[in-house]
């Protein structure tokens, strides 16, 4: 199944069925209010789902309608809890380079995975409005999963099981924010504005063989300001997706539509390109001895895209203008 | 105004009103179906949650009954965003010697602030399910507010008029798993289990000038396994709460019902004792050589209230008991 979240005046969206082909949308209202609503009660609501789609793919749904991507919110406009991992090691390791930190410990054993702020999530075509074009803006290209409820002390395989949903995102990051925010200790904050959403939170069943071993194995098509970045694949995830939501839940239980991110994709081979400007930047400074790219500049605009190798984006696409916030009054 | 959730078949609870004097509570589901709907819509409910109120308040409410805090949920059983500072300086310049921790930058100039996990609140007598004893359970008192609407580059003052809510909780923390955590740089995540609060959200005039400056200007009373552990008084906060919602909406705009915590309450007067464990310990590293005092054990209880100079109870109590956690089947 593949679910959508149009924009209303409701915080949580229109949630629709939307086709496999993505040409066209139920709402699913008569069967679940909201995508929270549908999570918490999955075992319940799936069968009645399953059956919406069955019809919208077959063309015989009453009522539906031609989808545009642009209407939409994030799949969750909000949830109750966002968890961002940085299970590319490959990643983690050139990036220590470049903010020029001592190593992470335990980085090849444990996963390292911070609590991100879930109570605003960008829809995919929203401008990105933030305060300061001197703070290094950066987009982080990721997959991420969405749970059912997960017990406090669930092993990995049994996490595993709680993936109800797949989705794409972009974890926006303010890089000058973020050094003096991991000196601190108490991590992140500043440097994380609002997460955006790629349209589409699809069931993995969607991806056939490409959801394997708890791993996206798509290719994430990356263009900024209309040109190739990277394409880096979600196979080399050093951790599973089950191994990371068991660390989310070691002392503590899971809500169900707790979002649980990969961190940037990464690969070791270098002609996959990168997911962020940080990691080129890094690059940069290895293979030239100085970072020649610089971040994001308002007006700037960045796509980011999931293709098979038949180029279909199984969860649609995500593109997204930085501008500059209006002040506070 | 003084809000509740009693526990219900709904995450979110049933909203109540409850009466000054604490005796006594009225449904307040006409009016507004949750309190994170009371505070999206503030400006359009709070008239008539107002003249509820006053009704309770004269026992002419109808259908009012007795309130019993055994009842309760935390007044937002779940929300989409909780932050947690330390605003105590006296606190965590104690912490840095505990945990042999570089100085954090900026300590006396910029916030700290975590990223908490904000979908499952506990109750103010819910049992406190922790998987491992030997992780340095400790309790840490703090007060906090829940603000509405923010917008992003809020000013301190513009931010404070955004205080909604005060409340008084518990910030659950694993010491133990606290020094790795820091050292990723990502930030505090197991070590912070779901945190509890006081059974009373209230509004800064029931507190009259004890709510001044941005600060609870009330003593917090600890009791571990029914001794006294503490009493220390909010005033010595070193930053408002305006200043702590501004840094938390300086590259992001906070959704109405965001919680922002003070971090542990503490007080450079020793006599006032402690807040949390990991403060009295290194209290003792310091005028004593070694820590004297163990972590909490599976079947202690730890009680919070804070009390005016009457002895009145404004938040009402948490007092909660820890348990082992039932292994995830």
């Amino acid at each position: 199944m593949k679910f959508a979240s149009l924009k209303s005046a409701s915080p949580d969206g229109r949630l629709v069925l939307v086709a496999r082909d993505g040409a066209t949308a139920v709402e699913a209202h008569g069967i679940a209010a909201t995508l929270i609503d549908a999570l918490e009660r999955w075992e319940q609501l799936a069968p009645a789902l399953q059956e919406l789609y069955g019809l919208l793919n077959q063309g015989c749904a009453p009522g539906s309608f031609a989808f545009d991507p642009r209407n939409c919110a994030a799949p969750l406009p909000r949830s109750y809890q966002w968890c961002d991992a940085s299970a590319f090691l490959n990643h983690g390791r050139l990036m220590e380079r470049a903010f020029n930190t001592e190593p992470i410990p335990d980085f090849e054993t444990i996963p390292v995975m911070y609590q991100g702020a879930s109570d605003d999530f960008l829809g995919p075509h929203d401008d990105v409005a933030l305060p300061d074009e001197s703070q290094g803006i950066d987009f982080e290209g990721e997959f991420g999963v969405i749970v059912g409820h997960v017990p406090m002390g669930a092993t990995a395989q049994a996490a595993q099981q709680q993936v109800r949903l797949l989705v794409q995102l972009n974890d926006w990051s303010l890089r000058k924010l973020g050094p003096r925010e991991m000196a601190t200790g108490f991590g992140f904050f500043q440097c994380k504005p609002s997460t955006s959403f790629a349209p589409l939170a699809i069931t993995p069943d969607e991806l056939g063989d490409r959801w394997s071993d708890g791993r996206v194995k798509l290719a994430l098509a990356v263009r900024w300001n209309g040109a190739w970045f990277g394409h880096p694949n979600g196979a080399e995830m050093n951790y599973s997706f089950g191994e990371l939501i068991a660390h989310a839940a070691r002392t503590r239980r899971l809500s169900a539509g707790t979002v649980i991110g990969s961190g940037t994709v990464s690969n070791v081979d270098r002609g996959a390109g990168s997911a962020c400007i940080a990691e080129r930047r890094v690059i940069e400074i290895i293979d030239q001895g100085e970072a020649r790219t610089g971040f994001m500049r308002f007006g700037d605009t960045v796509r980011m895209a999931a293709q098979d190798s038949q180029g279909n984006m199984p969860f649609g696409l995500i593109e997204q203008r930085v501008v500059a916030a209006v002040p506070a009054g």
